[in-house]
């Protein structure tokens, strides 16, 4: 998959780097069963950059710095390599200052924001992170959708891998919605409201009318609209209510906060207690013989290692599309 | 009622300035209708004084120190003495890094969380704040109560005021149940489960059983073991399990982030965006005549403004209580 992903950037025009980068980072989010910002997700990218939306050339640009605190510019550029050179420079700023801050304006779609924090939290750094998006959510208690989803990352070594909490704001993510609408399947819980404003499992109703669940519904509306601000704020970029002005989605505002684990007293003590607090956390009991006790990411990690046996599954409508891209 | 706070204090054997401070702190909760974490938790804080779960003379401690990174060991001193310093300090690192964090361990509870972003916006500082608690709510998938509801806080400068979320990782609460289950009302909506395992919005079941839902059902569980998470880390505290043991709740661990936004190159900038994201925001149409669109923090500025013209509403048995202290 990822050769394949590679040499049609490569015909696209990318630098030979930032095709290897980017076919890497849509394999792996496949490989962990995020098809949706993975493999799916491909050819729309392969689109918007011969529409200009995305410029395959671009890099970000220092636009402010004030020790441990930096603004970049993404300049349209893929939201991808974007994200990774933020992310990248968080770290060196936490290596700098014991916790870094790059926000970033002027970005495209990072894709699995997951990534992020799987990355840094594998070379032991702690990861918050998060983005805004086009209006996707209304306002507690409001129909029209000006709210964000603005996922959130948070990520944390934990033995050789990581522990990687990557969520939307909305119940579902639009990711998530689109898997299940393409899969024709029902959500587990009430993810929005149909066009009648009842709550629905149905993810396309839910997309068609624009009105997700929030996360703990008025606490997770508020939560978006904050993450939103910081975004806008620290970057320099733009806010959910003027890219949803946009025809599609792009010119994001992102944040990357990075912490150098390396640099704290009990640095040694880390690993074992990030071990006891997941050993209690096993203990939990189960409320019945179905449930589950996963800690964040532990599912992505058993996705990555079927996928790794038995190959990545792709529909097969979607691998024809990317064929004939 | 902050004269009362003072002298009960001053008897108690607090030192002057802080029997000032905290009785200010519990006062300004109260008029800003947090009640839970204001005159009717007042009692419960000089108890826990009495008994030495607070230690009213212990200054925080530096224990370690990184440029913009720094740990402080409370000692057990009052949690909203410990807080203040920390939020002040977080507030000083970023004056002098952009962004600066401090992580608290063996701290108490801090109260109303809102209390330090309130603080840090009127500033001009972003805040970003959390602090573990003891075990409250089940893993997903589970019924044991193994997660705290840890606090999160993000504040903003707005207009003269703030725009502050300050929510618990539960639906509801501990405070909020508290105060329903002590009024006799219900829940909005579900808030937890029952002992036969069914969803109830009777705050006493919740608090009787220990199964509050997260916000966001899976979503909000992992929040909580990711605050958590890097609550201890970062202080090199203790982490919920470890809490969950003791008979009362203390030695807790928080976490100070603060922006400085003044450092900021947009800093001129940005409040119109604030402006103009609210603007947008109070645009959303509501879904019904009932609704209204507030944003984070809203209701604390009319409740202040009602109880400011009107004065602080309390229970009777409440204040009698502790006036017998």
């Amino acid at each position: 998959m990822s050769a394949r992903f590679e040499s049609i950037l490569n015909r696209e025009g990318f630098a030979a780097e930032k095709s290897k980068m980017l076919a890497e980072v849509f394999t792996q989010s496949s490989m962990d069963g995020v098809t949706s910002h993975g493999v799916n997700r491909f050819k729309r990218f392969v689109e918007y950059t011969r529409n200009g939306i995305v410029d395959k050339n671009a890099e970000p640009v220092l636009t402010g710095k004030f020790n441990g605190m930096e603004q970049w510019n993404g300049q349209l550029g893929p939201g991808i390599l974007n994200a990774q050179f933020a992310a990248d420079q968080s770290m060196k700023l936490a290596g700098e200052y014991g916790i870094g801050c790059v926000a970033l304006s002027n970005t495209n779609h990072w894709m699995r924001g997951g990534t992020y924090g799987w990355q840094a939290a594998k070379k032991g750094f702690v990861f918050i992170g998060w983005t805004n998006t086009t209006g996707l959510m209304p306002a507690w208690g409001a129909i029209d959708a000006r709210l964000g989803n603005n996922p959130l990352v948070i990520a944390v070594p934990f033995q050789h891998e990581a522990i990687v909490l990557d969520m939307a704001v909305s119940q579902f993510s639009n990711g998530a919605l689109e898997l299940k609408a393409m899969n024709d399947e029902m959500l587990s819980v009430d993810g929005g409201y149909d066009e009648h404003g009842q709550l629905t499992k149905d993810p396309s109703a839910i997309l068609a009318f624009k009105r997700p669940v929030p996360v703990g519904y008025w606490k997770g509306a508020g939560l978006s609209l904050l993450l939103d601000l910081l975004a806008a704020m620290f970057s320099g970029g733009l806010s959910v209510h003027e890219i949803t002005k946009k025809e599609t989605e792009h010119s994001l505002s992102q944040v990357f906060i990075a912490i150098d684990l390396s640099k704290l007293p009990n640095q040694s003590s880390i690993p074992q207690l990030i071990e006891n607090v997941i050993a209690d956390y096993k203990q939990s009991v189960p409320a019945n013989a179905e449930a589950k006790i996963s800690y964040p990411g532990e599912r992505v990690l058993q996705e990555r290692e079927k996928n790794l046996q038995n190959g990545i599954p792709v529909l097969e409508n979607i691998w024809n599309e990317i064929l004939n891209l």
